[in-house]
Protein backbone atom coordinates (compact mmCIF):
# COMPACT_ATOMS: atom_id res chain seq x y z
CA UNK A 1 0.00 0.00 0.00
CA UNK A 2 1.36 3.58 -0.98
CA UNK A 3 1.08 5.93 1.84
CA UNK A 4 0.92 9.11 0.92
CA UNK A 5 0.82 12.49 3.01
CA UNK A 6 0.67 16.28 1.33
CA UNK A 7 1.19 19.06 3.91
CA UNK A 8 1.62 22.26 1.80
CA UNK A 9 1.26 20.22 -1.45
CA UNK A 10 4.47 18.55 -0.19
CA UNK A 11 4.60 14.74 -0.30
CA UNK A 12 5.97 14.35 3.61
CA UNK A 13 6.13 10.52 3.16
CA UNK A 14 8.46 10.85 0.36
CA UNK A 15 10.70 13.81 1.98
CA UNK A 16 10.46 11.39 5.10
CA UNK A 17 12.39 8.82 2.37
CA UNK A 18 14.32 10.99 0.51
CA UNK A 19 15.74 11.82 3.90
CA UNK A 20 16.70 8.71 5.05
CA UNK A 21 17.88 7.75 1.22
CA UNK A 22 20.82 10.40 1.80
CA UNK A 23 21.49 9.16 5.55
CA UNK A 24 22.09 5.46 4.13
CA UNK A 25 23.97 6.54 0.77
CA UNK A 26 25.42 10.40 1.34
CA UNK A 27 26.82 10.29 -2.42
CA UNK A 28 22.76 10.49 -3.52
CA UNK A 29 22.44 13.82 -2.21
CA UNK A 30 25.47 15.09 -5.14
CA UNK A 31 23.71 17.33 -7.80
CA UNK A 32 24.64 19.02 -11.01
CA UNK A 33 22.39 21.90 -12.83
CA UNK A 34 22.66 23.04 -16.04
CA UNK A 35 22.30 25.35 -18.54
CA UNK A 36 23.00 26.47 -22.13
CA UNK A 37 23.02 29.89 -23.06
CA UNK A 38 22.97 31.48 -26.46
CA UNK A 39 23.26 35.29 -27.68
CA UNK A 40 20.81 35.97 -29.57
CA UNK A 41 21.20 39.85 -30.39
CA UNK A 42 22.58 43.05 -27.94
CA UNK A 43 21.55 42.44 -24.59
CA UNK A 44 19.23 39.79 -25.67
CA UNK A 45 19.97 36.32 -24.74
CA UNK A 46 18.17 32.98 -24.34
CA UNK A 47 18.85 30.40 -21.71
CA UNK A 48 18.25 26.73 -21.89
CA UNK A 49 17.58 24.49 -18.99
CA UNK A 50 16.95 20.97 -20.16
CA UNK A 51 18.46 18.32 -17.36
CA UNK A 52 20.13 17.71 -14.38
CA UNK A 53 22.11 14.74 -12.77
CA UNK A 54 20.87 13.54 -9.03
CA UNK A 55 20.64 10.59 -6.96
CA UNK A 56 22.92 8.65 -9.22
CA UNK A 57 21.16 9.53 -12.48
CA UNK A 58 21.09 11.57 -15.46
CA UNK A 59 17.32 13.34 -15.77
CA UNK A 60 15.53 14.84 -18.39
CA UNK A 61 13.06 17.76 -17.15
CA UNK A 62 9.47 17.01 -18.72
CA UNK A 63 10.24 19.44 -21.17
CA UNK A 64 12.58 22.12 -21.71
CA UNK A 65 12.86 25.49 -20.29
CA UNK A 66 13.52 28.54 -21.90
CA UNK A 67 14.18 31.68 -20.44
CA UNK A 68 14.32 34.70 -22.21
CA UNK A 69 16.81 37.54 -20.86
CA UNK A 70 16.92 40.91 -22.33
CA UNK A 71 17.31 44.63 -21.02
CA UNK A 72 14.72 47.48 -21.20
CA UNK A 73 15.60 50.46 -23.64
CA UNK A 74 17.10 52.58 -20.97
CA UNK A 75 19.66 50.16 -20.63
CA UNK A 76 19.91 49.73 -24.85
CA UNK A 77 17.52 46.19 -25.20
CA UNK A 78 14.57 45.56 -26.30
CA UNK A 79 12.63 44.72 -23.34
CA UNK A 80 12.08 41.13 -24.40
CA UNK A 81 12.78 39.22 -20.97
CA UNK A 82 13.43 40.11 -17.60
CA UNK A 83 17.12 40.86 -17.19
CA UNK A 84 19.68 39.09 -15.39
CA UNK A 85 19.41 41.04 -12.16
CA UNK A 86 15.75 40.81 -12.16
CA UNK A 87 16.34 36.47 -12.79
CA UNK A 88 18.29 37.01 -9.64
CA UNK A 89 15.56 38.17 -7.57
CA UNK A 90 13.22 35.12 -9.19
CA UNK A 91 15.73 32.79 -8.06
CA UNK A 92 16.36 34.23 -4.70
CA UNK A 93 12.34 34.68 -4.32
CA UNK A 94 11.81 31.30 -5.28
CA UNK A 95 14.39 29.23 -2.79
CA UNK A 96 13.46 31.18 0.16
CA UNK A 97 9.32 30.75 -0.29
CA UNK A 98 10.27 26.63 -1.34
CA UNK A 99 12.95 26.03 1.41
CA UNK A 100 10.21 27.67 3.98
CA UNK A 101 7.19 25.32 2.37
CA UNK A 102 9.38 22.22 2.64
CA UNK A 103 10.58 22.87 6.26
CA UNK A 104 6.98 24.01 7.37
CA UNK A 105 5.67 20.95 5.91
CA UNK A 106 8.09 18.45 7.79
CA UNK A 107 6.93 20.04 11.07
CA UNK A 108 3.70 19.41 10.19
CA UNK A 109 2.88 23.60 9.63
CA UNK A 110 0.48 24.14 7.36
CA UNK A 111 0.49 27.15 5.18
CA UNK A 112 -2.10 28.79 3.86
CA UNK A 113 -0.75 31.73 1.22
CA UNK A 114 2.74 33.23 0.68
CA UNK A 115 3.55 36.23 -0.93
CA UNK A 116 7.21 38.27 -0.66
CA UNK A 117 8.42 41.23 -2.51
CA UNK A 118 12.09 41.29 -3.39
CA UNK A 119 13.77 44.73 -4.17
CA UNK A 120 17.44 45.17 -5.08
CA UNK A 121 19.78 48.44 -4.80
CA UNK A 122 22.40 48.30 -7.84
CA UNK A 123 24.54 51.29 -9.28
CA UNK A 124 25.59 51.19 -12.80
CA UNK A 125 28.70 52.57 -12.26
CA UNK A 126 29.81 49.24 -11.21
CA UNK A 127 28.99 47.74 -14.48
CA UNK A 128 30.39 50.71 -16.84
CA UNK A 129 33.76 50.68 -14.73
CA UNK A 130 33.13 54.09 -14.13
CA UNK A 131 34.05 54.22 -10.65
CA UNK A 132 35.65 51.65 -7.49
CA UNK A 133 33.43 53.46 -5.23
CA UNK A 134 30.92 51.05 -5.70
CA UNK A 135 30.27 46.96 -6.68
CA UNK A 136 28.75 46.19 -9.69
CA UNK A 137 26.45 43.84 -8.19
CA UNK A 138 23.59 44.30 -5.27
CA UNK A 139 24.31 46.17 -2.81
CA UNK A 140 21.48 45.21 -0.91
CA UNK A 141 18.68 43.55 -1.16
CA UNK A 142 15.14 43.41 0.69
CA UNK A 143 12.93 40.66 0.76
CA UNK A 144 9.47 40.82 2.73
CA UNK A 145 7.07 38.00 3.32
CA UNK A 146 3.66 38.44 3.82
CA UNK A 147 2.40 34.79 4.96
CA UNK A 148 -1.26 33.45 5.92
CA UNK A 149 -1.36 30.70 8.16
CA UNK A 150 -2.74 29.23 11.58
CA UNK A 151 0.54 29.08 12.66
CA UNK A 152 1.58 31.86 15.44
CA UNK A 153 4.02 34.66 14.50
CA UNK A 154 6.44 33.02 16.55
CA UNK A 155 6.85 29.74 14.65
CA UNK A 156 6.60 31.76 11.54
CA UNK A 157 9.09 33.84 12.48
CA UNK A 158 11.28 30.04 13.12
CA UNK A 159 10.09 29.17 9.81
CA UNK A 160 11.46 32.47 8.00
CA UNK A 161 14.83 31.90 9.77
CA UNK A 162 14.94 28.35 8.51
CA UNK A 163 14.28 29.07 5.03
CA UNK A 164 17.34 31.42 5.10
CA UNK A 165 19.12 29.12 7.09
CA UNK A 166 18.45 26.04 4.55
CA UNK A 167 17.79 28.00 1.18
CA UNK A 168 20.77 27.23 -1.44
CA UNK A 169 20.53 30.40 -3.26
CA UNK A 170 19.80 32.49 0.09
CA UNK A 171 23.70 30.67 0.61
CA UNK A 172 25.20 31.74 -2.85
CA UNK A 173 23.64 35.54 -2.65
CA UNK A 174 24.67 35.90 0.63
CA UNK A 175 28.12 34.01 0.62
CA UNK A 176 30.99 33.59 -1.82
CA UNK A 177 31.14 31.12 -5.09
CA UNK A 178 33.96 30.00 -6.65
CA UNK A 179 33.10 30.42 -10.24
CA UNK A 180 35.63 28.81 -13.22
CA UNK A 181 35.00 30.59 -16.50
CA UNK A 182 36.50 29.53 -19.43
CA UNK A 183 36.77 30.52 -23.12
CA UNK A 184 37.30 28.96 -26.47
CA UNK A 185 37.42 30.74 -29.78
CA UNK A 186 35.37 28.97 -32.64
CA UNK A 187 36.06 29.31 -35.89
CA UNK A 188 32.71 27.76 -37.78
CA UNK A 189 29.29 28.67 -36.95
CA UNK A 190 27.98 26.92 -34.49
CA UNK A 191 24.60 26.41 -35.98
CA UNK B 1 20.56 64.21 -36.94
CA UNK B 2 20.32 61.05 -34.63
CA UNK B 3 23.17 58.93 -35.29
CA UNK B 4 23.39 55.34 -34.56
CA UNK B 5 26.14 53.27 -34.96
CA UNK B 6 25.38 49.53 -33.70
CA UNK B 7 27.88 47.39 -32.79
CA UNK B 8 26.87 43.16 -32.15
CA UNK B 9 22.94 45.16 -31.62
CA UNK B 10 23.90 47.70 -29.47
CA UNK B 11 23.59 51.23 -29.46
CA UNK B 12 27.41 52.27 -29.00
CA UNK B 13 26.23 56.39 -29.43
CA UNK B 14 23.54 55.32 -27.11
CA UNK B 15 25.95 53.90 -24.55
CA UNK B 16 28.26 56.67 -25.15
CA UNK B 17 25.69 59.27 -24.08
CA UNK B 18 24.75 57.40 -21.06
CA UNK B 19 28.07 57.40 -19.52
CA UNK B 20 28.57 60.73 -20.06
CA UNK B 21 25.00 61.22 -18.44
CA UNK B 22 25.92 59.27 -15.80
CA UNK B 23 29.42 61.02 -15.30
CA UNK B 24 27.89 64.19 -15.10
CA UNK B 25 25.51 62.85 -12.60
CA UNK B 26 26.20 60.03 -10.78
CA UNK B 27 22.19 59.36 -9.21
CA UNK B 28 21.31 58.70 -12.43
CA UNK B 29 23.36 55.26 -12.15
CA UNK B 30 21.27 54.44 -9.04
CA UNK B 31 18.48 51.35 -10.17
CA UNK B 32 16.36 49.32 -7.69
CA UNK B 33 15.12 46.35 -9.46
CA UNK B 34 12.13 44.25 -8.19
CA UNK B 35 10.22 40.95 -8.53
CA UNK B 36 6.59 39.38 -6.30
CA UNK B 37 6.72 36.23 -5.51
CA UNK B 38 3.75 33.86 -5.00
CA UNK B 39 3.67 30.58 -4.01
CA UNK B 40 1.35 28.63 -6.23
CA UNK B 41 1.76 24.70 -4.04
CA UNK B 42 4.77 22.82 -2.98
CA UNK B 43 7.54 23.37 -4.78
CA UNK B 44 5.65 25.71 -7.40
CA UNK B 45 5.59 29.35 -7.29
CA UNK B 46 5.67 32.06 -9.72
CA UNK B 47 7.75 35.52 -9.84
CA UNK B 48 6.31 38.84 -11.66
CA UNK B 49 8.53 41.16 -12.80
CA UNK B 50 6.51 44.24 -13.27
CA UNK B 51 9.15 47.38 -13.53
CA UNK B 52 11.79 49.08 -11.94
CA UNK B 53 13.94 52.13 -10.93
CA UNK B 54 16.32 53.59 -12.85
CA UNK B 55 17.71 56.93 -14.34
CA UNK B 56 15.47 59.13 -11.59
CA UNK B 57 12.55 57.97 -12.90
CA UNK B 58 10.39 54.34 -12.23
CA UNK B 59 9.55 52.73 -15.62
CA UNK B 60 7.49 49.51 -16.04
CA UNK B 61 8.28 46.91 -18.92
CA UNK B 62 6.60 46.42 -21.95
CA UNK B 63 4.91 43.97 -20.15
CA UNK B 64 4.65 41.53 -16.77
CA UNK B 65 7.62 38.82 -17.45
CA UNK B 66 6.07 35.82 -15.37
CA UNK B 67 8.78 33.07 -13.62
CA UNK B 68 7.43 29.67 -13.08
CA UNK B 69 9.54 28.06 -10.38
CA UNK B 70 8.89 24.27 -9.47
CA UNK B 71 11.18 21.09 -8.53
CA UNK B 72 11.10 17.77 -10.49
CA UNK B 73 9.75 15.21 -9.31
CA UNK B 74 12.79 13.48 -7.52
CA UNK B 75 12.64 16.92 -5.30
CA UNK B 76 9.27 16.56 -4.87
CA UNK B 77 7.36 18.99 -7.36
CA UNK B 78 5.73 18.98 -10.37
CA UNK B 79 8.11 20.13 -13.31
CA UNK B 80 6.10 22.70 -13.94
CA UNK B 81 9.37 25.25 -14.49
CA UNK B 82 13.15 25.71 -13.83
CA UNK B 83 14.32 24.93 -10.25
CA UNK B 84 15.40 28.50 -8.20
CA UNK B 85 19.62 26.84 -8.41
CA UNK B 86 18.61 26.71 -12.11
CA UNK B 87 17.42 30.42 -12.21
CA UNK B 88 20.33 31.11 -10.50
CA UNK B 89 22.43 29.85 -13.60
CA UNK B 90 20.33 31.26 -16.11
CA UNK B 91 20.74 34.48 -14.29
CA UNK B 92 24.52 34.35 -14.65
CA UNK B 93 24.83 33.56 -18.24
CA UNK B 94 22.72 35.86 -19.52
CA UNK B 95 24.76 38.93 -17.14
CA UNK B 96 28.16 36.95 -18.02
CA UNK B 97 27.03 37.11 -21.99
CA UNK B 98 25.90 40.89 -21.82
CA UNK B 99 28.81 42.10 -20.22
CA UNK B 100 30.96 40.55 -23.05
CA UNK B 101 29.11 41.58 -25.66
CA UNK B 102 28.24 45.18 -24.29
CA UNK B 103 32.01 45.63 -23.40
CA UNK B 104 33.07 44.30 -27.08
CA UNK B 105 30.69 47.04 -29.09
CA UNK B 106 32.48 49.67 -26.40
CA UNK B 107 35.74 48.55 -27.76
CA UNK B 108 34.75 48.39 -31.15
CA UNK B 109 34.90 44.36 -31.29
CA UNK B 110 32.46 42.29 -33.75
CA UNK B 111 31.39 39.69 -32.17
CA UNK B 112 29.65 36.73 -34.41
CA UNK B 113 27.92 33.91 -31.47
CA UNK B 114 28.07 33.18 -28.27
CA UNK B 115 27.06 29.76 -26.79
CA UNK B 116 28.15 29.14 -23.05
CA UNK B 117 26.99 25.92 -20.59
CA UNK B 118 27.15 26.34 -17.02
CA UNK B 119 27.05 23.61 -14.41
CA UNK B 120 26.54 23.46 -10.39
CA UNK B 121 27.68 21.17 -8.05
CA UNK B 122 25.10 21.11 -5.23
CA UNK B 123 24.88 18.46 -2.12
CA UNK B 124 20.86 18.05 -1.21
CA UNK B 125 22.25 17.35 2.69
CA UNK B 126 23.01 20.98 2.75
CA UNK B 127 19.16 22.27 2.12
CA UNK B 128 18.31 19.21 4.43
CA UNK B 129 20.04 20.27 7.08
CA UNK B 130 21.91 16.55 7.51
CA UNK B 131 25.05 18.12 7.96
CA UNK B 132 27.58 21.02 8.48
CA UNK B 133 30.19 19.23 6.19
CA UNK B 134 28.22 21.25 3.00
CA UNK B 135 27.11 24.37 1.97
CA UNK B 136 23.81 24.57 0.76
CA UNK B 137 24.57 26.33 -2.47
CA UNK B 138 26.44 25.55 -5.18
CA UNK B 139 29.99 24.25 -4.88
CA UNK B 140 31.59 25.66 -7.48
CA UNK B 141 30.13 26.85 -10.83
CA UNK B 142 32.02 26.64 -14.07
CA UNK B 143 31.20 28.40 -17.06
CA UNK B 144 32.31 27.28 -20.66
CA UNK B 145 32.36 29.80 -23.51
CA UNK B 146 32.20 29.50 -27.01
CA UNK B 147 33.00 32.72 -29.11
CA UNK B 148 32.50 33.03 -32.74
CA UNK B 149 34.56 35.95 -33.81
CA UNK B 150 37.47 37.64 -36.48
CA UNK B 151 39.27 39.31 -33.32
CA UNK B 152 42.46 37.23 -32.27
CA UNK B 153 41.72 34.86 -29.04
CA UNK B 154 44.29 36.98 -26.71
CA UNK B 155 41.45 39.55 -27.34
CA UNK B 156 38.59 37.09 -26.69
CA UNK B 157 40.00 36.25 -23.49
CA UNK B 158 40.73 40.14 -22.55
CA UNK B 159 36.64 40.15 -23.14
CA UNK B 160 35.83 37.55 -21.29
CA UNK B 161 38.01 38.44 -18.24
CA UNK B 162 36.17 41.87 -18.70
CA UNK B 163 32.96 40.54 -18.56
CA UNK B 164 33.59 38.73 -15.18
CA UNK B 165 35.18 42.34 -13.53
CA UNK B 166 32.30 44.00 -14.54
CA UNK B 167 28.96 41.68 -14.49
CA UNK B 168 26.62 42.56 -11.55
CA UNK B 169 25.51 39.10 -11.38
CA UNK B 170 29.13 37.02 -11.55
CA UNK B 171 29.79 39.84 -8.23
CA UNK B 172 26.42 39.02 -6.64
CA UNK B 173 27.29 34.39 -6.68
CA UNK B 174 31.34 35.34 -6.14
CA UNK B 175 30.99 37.61 -3.40
CA UNK B 176 29.08 38.18 -0.34
CA UNK B 177 25.21 40.37 -0.78
CA UNK B 178 23.57 41.65 2.27
CA UNK B 179 19.99 40.14 2.27
CA UNK B 180 17.29 41.60 4.78
CA UNK B 181 14.64 39.66 5.01
CA UNK B 182 11.01 40.54 6.99
CA UNK B 183 8.07 38.57 7.74
CA UNK B 184 4.54 39.73 8.79
CA UNK B 185 1.71 37.05 9.25
CA UNK B 186 -1.28 37.93 7.36
CA UNK B 187 -4.87 37.01 8.90
CA UNK B 188 -7.06 37.94 5.68
CA UNK B 189 -6.70 35.73 1.88
CA UNK B 190 -4.67 38.13 0.23
CA UNK B 191 -6.10 37.53 -3.16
Amino acid sequence: MQSKMSINGVDVVRLNETVDSIMNDPGLARCRFQATNRWVNGGHNRSSIHGFYAAGQTISHSKDFTHEIDEPPLLLGEDLGANPVEYLLSALSGCLTSSLIYHAAAQGVTIDEVESTLEGDLDLRGFLGLTDQVRNGYDNIRVNFRIRSGAPQEKLDELVQLAQARSPVFDIVTNPVRVEVKAQKIKESMH
